[in-house]
């Protein structure tokens, strides 16, 4: 059984705190939209679509993250949205899920795709042909999306970003940088690591690219404009964003790591993504959820810098596959004293909520971290 | 629950259509043999595991394809009925599924092994101790088939040739080509794209060969016995193993792929299997199912082309492994409008029966695309 | 439904063979520690936690296998035993499973952690440095373990040592052999095949350090006193254990496998595992039980030697993987003559105890070899 005592919010005819208005999944909006236009709901599900890679179903991050990525790079930005209006259109066309297609849930990983096909692309900016794969690999990214969705469901898991990783990974090496119409960057000569010489500056800076680097930007702005986007939606997540992107630097310096994966952040976003998704978006936050999703985001690290070891000899990226596999990992952690509260997936919405609703109801919820 | 609607034939006394003696199972042939001795019993068994690669449950299309086979080298052919005799007997004395045996559904992956593991030797034609080995491991797949069958049924999935890629895989990578007994050709320099120099008469080849590919024969001939006996069982297969063929071509020239890949039918193999695994043998046949069908050829010649490249900076074979997971995969999607009818995995016979059994029934299958 | 006909032994007044008080899981020992102060507990608890990762859930034996890491190398022994401290005090943290956690069943991960991390590190002994992550891998295999036993449950899988395996492969992945702080050997260049070069007195030596192997040891000695240890608490994981280095052995020699891996016991340990928890340990025994050790076993050694050359290439160590990965496969082997009688994972303590258990009931286990 899971957790009974996480329901909806009771309907409220008090006057809602201004922040109601703006924060985690902005519930007005949402009875606003409902029985308006299927133009304004696909703008709605695409602009929440842009936020989902961080866990923000919130439209006006999606907003400032689009921000964040035209910042980085506009050709980079425009692939972005192509494969994001790609995969929401193919979750509509395959009767997806309706809360997750309305959610952008399926819409993300074509945001994702978009932006690092981009990213690793050896082309000159502006290089046309390559917005047709991008269309492509969102669009098919959805079936993807659906059969893991359904496989990770049966143990209770979210899928996370597996789908992107898996599309990206697939076009990434089926190209390799040889390849006559899209090639790949040659992965770059690491900077090796020499005590003395690290750039302290550099390292500063790396804590926001590291949280930019979720969307495969390594800009400095790019990376405060989404943690600002965190910081409007949900401070929980902002909070463990900032906290991963320390351990991965911290990590990374205890391991002696090339210097370079330091500076951009590249140590850092498995971490991330990982404390974040421990951190109160699918567990209820409490100390030990704390403490847990620092341990999740030191190991994540670890993994992050194995995986760059090991793909980086064939030279491939490593993606957010550690992230996926970390945090799948910590949400399948037990103990005999349900320490760890797991949130039921179809009742995840955003960590503050998910505490209010927990215990506003005051009931201590049930073998909730039994995993049907 | 899944789907009810699909049932067995009732008895019939009226005449029968005079395919209803060679296409499909050949249910006339399966009657006749329930009382004959065990080596008739045995034979029938083992000529229908020849089909089996290629879903074609029926001893007549067996024996097209090991003409097919001894076409492409009958020291080859020698060695797949060694491995294909070797997995018969181990799954009787190990007490393996009786339906599966009787179908040579065990058999198959022995078969396959000993005509890969011979296909990529290095020594010379007729190395009998290379047997050894064949005979060893085709028995041996016969514990790695009960253990996957167990482990994809609990998902409701068919192991597909895991067990042949497995055990393959194993051996390969265990010998590779430096190897004193049994070393293993080294992986051939590719051709590179260029546009220019494509040989449009070795890529219409490239059709039958990738047809044949599917039991590692890249002769002409070979690929066109194998797609006459798919004609003999199901033309439904046949339709979508052309597709398949056809569509792992046309990735390849999307993706600037090596020509040779193009040429002896490499890039089709997992397109075809895959086409013809969706395109009704275990999801009933429909026009969305047809482009489902499609679609996963795609994506699986995208994972192939991804797979060659990976396993090629190692110096390994990518079998047919594309093929499982792509095909795994697709059977994994579902819907909420219950676009796609997945055949109950005891009640898989040819894509053509499933039709005639659902449209008969004339009944809704409920719930038939969820997973118990 | 799993076997009912394994129950627990009922209470008895008769004496004891003298074997009662050091045999199997000793007992008398548990029931005299039930009432005693925590320091105690934790003391049996780590010494039955250095037997499990050869399955013997006995502090004598422990003991004796402690013996056997101080004669390899006093540095190593102190470093897994820091993990194993490390990890036993976590589990206890963690509110982990009562029973695994009085077993030693999550401590041994940190002691293999611990040994095998320091085996393969390239810094000269006595480097302090090292025992940092050991003792962090070892608090962090907790974790994983815990996840791991969660997942592999669902299907009614051991965890086995996966949790060490993928803990210190990561690490090891991380460092590499360039790293600053914590470098790893190189793997050292292999000695080819050479039929007539063969060392039989080497050969003959490899057969204790494929089970000492088990631990991380090439010491002859070592791997007699494992042996021993083996022998007090069951013979018949010391029949399995010879075996699996023996056909460890026989697999080398029949593949042409690099000599150094005869030597060294390499080729064996993962049988040795296998063969020791297919037969008996997991399985109930018997002819056919032993049979299927053997051939799982085989398997193993064939897989260890596409490990090793697979992660070889790559300039990685190989690990326990191979022996994770068969063992599991051998337990979902089914047969529709039931020929294989799984004990139920809560139930299992050493292999002459189910056998006594099974057969003093004198029940047909009902179904026993289905998985729920």
């Amino acid at each position: 059984m899971e957790a009974d005592g996480i329901v909806e919010s009771p309907p409220s005819t008090t006057r809602h705190h201004f922040t109601h208005y703006f924060m985690g999944e902005i519930k007005p909006l949402k009875e606003w939209i409902k029985d308006k236009n299927i133009v304004l709901k696909f703008i709605n599900a695409c602009f929440r679509g842009i936020g989902q890679p961080v866990f923000l179903n919130n439209p006006i991050s999606g907003l400032l993250v689009l921000a964040a990525l035209f910042v980085q790079n506009p050709w980079q930005a425009i692939n972005a949205l192509l494969g994001l209006i790609s995969a929401q259109l193919m979750s509509m066309v395959l009767c997806q899920d309706r809360g997750g297609v309305e959610n952008g849930g399926f819409a993300f990983q074509g945001l994702l795709i978009g932006s690092v096909v981009t990213a690793v692309s050896a082309e000159e900016d502006w290089y046309g042909w390559l917005s047709f794969p991008v269309i492509c690999l969102g669009a098919g990214s959805v079936f993807v999306s659906s059969a893991l969705n359904n496989l990770f469901g049966r143990v209770s898991l979210p899928a996370f970003n597996m789908s992107f990783n898996l599309v990206t990974f697939l076009f990434v090496t089926a190209t390799t940088h040889t390849n006559d119409f899209f090639p790949q960057k040659p992965v770059a000569a690491t900077i090796p690591w020499i005590g003395n010489d690290i750039d302290w500056a550099e390292i500063f800076k790396g804590l926001p690219r590291g949280i930019g680097q979720c969307y495969g930007c390594d800009d400095v702005v790019s990376g405060c404009l989404v943690a600002a986007a965190m910081a409007i939606c949900s401070p929980i997540i902002l909070w463990h964003a900032i906290w991963g992107s320390f351990i991965g630097i911290m990590v990374g310096i205890s391991l002696a790591c090339p210097l370079d994966l330091l500076y951009n952040g590249v140590m850092g976003y498995n971490s991330v993504l990982t404390a974040c998704s421990i951190g109160g978006v699918f567990m209820l936050i409490s100390l030990r959820v704390h403490l847990l999703a620092i341990v999740s985001a030191v190991i994540a690290a670890v993994t992050s810098l194995a995986l760059f070891q090991f793909l980086g000899v064939l030279g491939l990226p490593m993606l957010a596959f550690p992230f996926c596999a970390i945090a799948a990992l910590f949400l399948l952690v037990t103990t005999e004293a349900d320490y760890f509260v797991k949130i039921p997936l179809d009742q995840v919405t955003w960590p503050e909520d998910h505490w209010k609703r927990y215990h506003r109801m005051n009931i201590t919820v049930q073998n909730s971290n039994e995993l049907v």
